[in-house]
C-alpha cells in the first residue's frame, strides 16, 4: 500500500471491496459518464467495472499490477469475453460487482463475474485473462501469484 | 442523410463505412484516449468501435436510431457479446470492422464482427441485440427493417 | 439514499466522499480504463474524477439528480470549465477531488475543484454548472437547493 | 503514411481532416458511447473530440506522434484548457472540429478550438499542450515542428 493511502482517512481511501465466501466483492456507483442517451449504462462501461474490479481483487491478493508494468515483469490483458446483459443499470444505482476464479493455467486466469443490484443479476461474464511481456507474448505468470489464485480457486480460506 | 450532411465537403462528412461481398466495412483510427498504460487498446475500446459500425451500418440501410429514440419507437440495446483477442492495436492505427449479419429473429439480430489492421486479425465477436422498448422491454422490430435485415442476410445485393 | 444502498454492507457502499473544512473531499483509483498511452491518466479523464466528486457532493447534500431527472425538473450541464494539469498521475494511484462552492446564482452554481494525490496537486479548475430543462434552457433551480448551497459557501457549518 | 492506409479504398481510410483557411477542419460524428442519460454529449467527450482533431492536425502536418512516444523523443500533454459549452450535441449529429494554432512557445504550443454542427456553435476552447520528456519534464520542441507550427500561425499558405 502507497504512503499516500497510509494518511488517508478510512472515509477517503478508495475501496478495494472485500473477499466474502470464496469470491471478491466490488461496489460501482452510476455516474452520468457510465449512462448513454437510452437512459442506461453503456454495455461496454460494464467491462470498466469489471476490470476495476479485477483489479482490486489482485490488489486485496498483495499483487501490483503497476509494479509489474513498472519493473517489466508483464501485464496481465483479457483473451476472451463471454458477457450476458440481463438487466439495465441506471444513474445513481449502487452495484456491486462479484468475481470468482474458476481455473489458473501457466499464462492464464480464468474468472467469472457477475454484476449485481441488491438481488437483481444485470450482467455475467466469463472472462479470460492472459499476462504478457512487454512485448506482448503470453508469459508464465510468477510462481506465487499462481500459488495464490489456486489457493482461491480451490476454496481454501480466503485472505480477509 | 441529414442537411447538415449534404452541406459539407465530403471530406468532411463523417464516413458511414461501406457494404462490400455482404459485409459492412467501417474504418477507425486509434487516438490516446483508445490506449491504455499498456501501451495498446484498452480492451473494452474495441466494443465501442464496434458498435459505431454497427450504428453506421443501420445508417447505411437507412434506419436512424436517433428517430426511434426520439419517437419512442424503441432501442437496440447489446443482450449478448462474445470477444477473442488475437493481438493488439496501438496508437495510431487505422483499424476496419468488418460486421456481416447472421441471424435475425422477432426482436433480435445476431451480428459476426471482426477488427482487423490490414490482414492481422485484431479481435473477433458475436455480438446480439435486442430492440427494446422505452420501458426496457423487448418488442418487435418494424417490419421494413426486418426485411432489409433479411435480404443482406441471405446475401442479396448488398445497398451499395 | 437507495434501498440497495441500506442492505449493503459498509465495505460495499460505495463511498460518496466526506464534507470537512468547508469543502467535499472524494477518492478515487486510478485504473487502466483512466491512462494512456503515455502512461499517466488521459486529460479528458480529469473531468470524470471531477464529475463524479460534484455529483455525490449534491449526493451528501441529500440532492438526487437521478430523481430531478426522472420527473423532469431539470439536470445540471457543464457551461465552462478552466483546468490547469500540474503533475500526472498513474496507475494505482489514489486521488482526492476536493470541490468547493464558490458562487451561487440563479441558474448556476460555481465549484473550485482540486484533484491531488497525498500533498501533491495534479490539477486544478473552475467549473460552472447550469440548471436546464429537459428542453435545454437555462432554468431557476430549486429554491431549498440554493439555500442548502449558500449556506455552504458562506462557510456555515457543513452537513456531515 | 502507413503501409496499411496505403492498401484501404478511400472510403475505408480514416480521415485526417482537412486544412482550409489556416485552421484544421476534422469531422465527428455523435455515436451512443459520447452520449449520456441527460441525452446529449457528455461534457468530457469533447476534450475527446479536440485531441483527436488535434492529433490529426499533427499527422496532416507529418508529424507522428507515435514515432515520437515509441522513440522516447517525447510527447505531448495538455497543461491548461479553458472551454465553453454553449449548446448540446446530440446522437448521431454531424460535426465539424475547426482548429487554430494561435501560439508557438520554446515548449508549447496554444491552439484555438472549436466544435460546430453547421452553422451552429457547440464549444469553443483554449488550449495549451506541452511537449514532455518521457520523465515527463517540459522539452524543447523539435526544431522543424516549430517551424511547421509558426509557419501555420503565421498565415503562410496551409499545407493541404
Amino acid at each position: 500500500m502507497s504512503a499516500a493511502a497510509a494518511t488517508l482517512p478510512p472515509a477517503l481511501a478508495p475501496t478495494s471491496g472485500v473477499f466474502a465466501q470464496g469470491a471478491h466483492h466490488f461496489p460501482v456507483r452510476v455516474y452520468f459518464e457510465d449512462t448513454d442517451a437510452g437512459g442506461v449504462v453503456y454495455h461496454a462501461n460494464y467491462l470498466r467495472f469489471m476490470e476495476r474490479a479485477r483489479s482490486d481483487m489482485l490488489r486485496l491478493l498483495g499483487i501490483s499490477q503497476r509494479g509489474a508494468l513498472d519493473d517489466g515483469a508483464g501485464v496481465y490483458a483479457v483473451s476472451h469475453l463471454d458477457i450476458a446483459f440481463r438487466a439495465p443499470a441506471k444513474l445513481d444505482d449502487e452495484l456491486v460487482v462479484i468475481s470468482r476464479m474458476t481455473g489458473v493455467g501457466g499464462a492464464t486466469v480464468s474468472i467469472a463475474q457477475q454484476v449485481k443490484r441488491g438481488q437483481t443479476l444485470l450482467a455475467e461474464a466469463s472472462v479470460t485473462v492472459a499476462f504478457l511481456s512487454a512485448q506482448g507474448r503470453p508469459r508464465r505468470q510468477p510462481r506465487e501469484w499462481v500459488a495464490l489464485f489456486t489457493s482461491i480457486t480451490s476454496g481454501e480460506p480466503s485472505p480477509q
